[in-house]
């Protein structure tokens, strides 16, 4: 079955200890799409300026990924930069340009509505609340945010936290939206917010969930060489919803497997910046690590 | 099959945001011991000062472990006292008065030396070197250090590991011993000192192994209460260990599930203050959280 992302879309540059790249492609959408578009096919909803160079998009085109919803706005695309400190779990923004992004209005066109997968990604919570009025009846809905929003727009987060199925956050958003210093204690209490479901991404020490009968918990995929951090959130959000949507299911052993295929689909979108380990990469890489990975999880 | 650990005996003051103790049981001779004793029969060898409380040992008695090695030597008794920053991940040294300590030469009683497994727990390598010259070809020699060691006595500690078939220490020492940032890496690193086995303890981040032909990582049991996490690296140690002499094997299958009884083990020391919490439990405990956990981390 398809999944519908609506996100950002951006150019970022980016410096690591390890390089640098100037105006490349990212935002929450592409990465998930990329990342998700591994395993079902994908739908977007975003908006780019008129100097997006669209090129960098056909690898997404060639897995089928439908940019119908892709809105060319007259301007400059949404830049982002940033630059890693040398232990990487730290980065400094250099620059936030909104530009055509600050007057997003998502449109989903007709034939998205009825999707049965949605994955909002960490755009304005008001704008989430327009995409869902926007879907009819969808099978389920994933939710991803920021510390941003938990400032400054917490009455519309927590409106549309209450209509997301699965809320996904890191340990710091978890922690700062309950204020629960015990992070599985935080992650209970954001499903008292709504959603039956909360995974808890806490990088290189790996994701947990927890739902009504699960509680389930996995190490990160051990790297010995991290290029960029940068869109790991989105790509292990790409690689769950993926695979849910793949096997149009979420009972408890698909989420299990689902929450391995994210851990090592975020594991290849940091072996190098941009999206540019996601565009190389195919079913076959994945699963391949998948089976390593299980091995190395298997008492 | 038996466990010989030679360590630290101590009396301990702790605080932390849940309360305090003074003059507890701690070291790590028995940490150790109270968990490897949930699995296997053990030997301490450890020095005491005449004005230890020996009725706190009963339990251990109780359990088989046996306390010949364990001298009692005229003074007092190593004290070590630390508070908590309210995030348990740091902590304040407020004392270290070694007293009996000081002088600690292992002597191993004569029906000790060919005890098949030796635990040498975090004591000054030179000591740790003495403990192996009075062994008669163990089966397995595992080994723990500290900063201290790495800073201050570094040629010992290679000659020592040389020694050791395992060594367990902690991501921060991995690195500071090797140079790399990279943990993967300073564990492999590790092994090019002597050890075919290198284990890396991450805290509430979980563990990882490291072998020639193994690779194996787990994430932390889930806790939503944690009270003092003095003891936890030797009670790993000790669910590890236990674990193995247990089985009398240390293949890779046998290896996997130690390092989850290891995780399962310090779970329950960080429950309560001192000992308090391996003391109550007994191997029913133990094998109902290592199943629950065994399902949580289960692909």
């Amino acid at each position: 079955m398809s999944v519908l992302v609506v996100g950002s879309a951006a150019l970022d540059s980016v410096k690591t200890p390890y390089g640098e790249v100037k105006d490349a492609l990212g935002g929450s959408a592409f990465y998930f799409a990329a990342a998700a578009s591994l395993f079902a096919p994908v739908k977007i909803v975003a908006v780019v300026g008129d100097d997006f160079p669209l090129e960098q998009l056909d690898f997404l085109k060639a897995r089928g990924v439908d940019l119908a919803g892709l809105e060319i706005a007259k301007g400059k695309t949404f830049r982002w930069a940033g630059i890693y400190h040398p232990d990487m779990n730290q980065r400094d923004t250099l620059l936030t340009e909104l530009n055509v992004f600050q007057a997003f209005s998502p449109k989903l066109p007709t034939e998205y509505r009825k999707t049965p997968y949605v994955f909002l990604a960490n755009i304005h919570p008001e704008l989430q609340i327009e995409v869902l009025d926007q879907m009819e009846r969808p099978r389920l809905v994933l939710l991803d945010t920021m510390n941003l929003w938990i400032s400054t727009a917490l009455g519309s987060l927590k409106k549309v936290m209450a209509r997301a199925d699965v809320v996904i956050l890191n340990d710091q958003e978890a922690r700062q939206l309950t204020g629960e210093a015990n992070v599985i204690k935080a992650a209970k209490a954001v499903t008292k917010l709504g959603p039956k479901i909360v995974i808890v991404k806490k990088g290189e020490h790996g994701a947990f969930l927890v739902g009504p009968q699960n509680f389930f918990t996995l190490p990160a995929y051990p790297l010995e060489s991290l290029y960029d951090p940068t869109g790991a959130g989105d790509s292990f959000a790409g690689g769950l919803v993926g695979h849910i949507a793949a096997q149009a299911s979420h009972d408890d052993a698909v989420l299990r497997r689902a929450m391995a295929y994210a851990t090592v689909v975020a594991s290849f979108a940091v072996e190098k910046f941009s999206v540019d380990r996601l565009r190389q990469i195919g079913k076959k890489d994945v699963e391949e690590r998948f089976k390593r990975f299980s091995e190395m999880t298997q008492v």
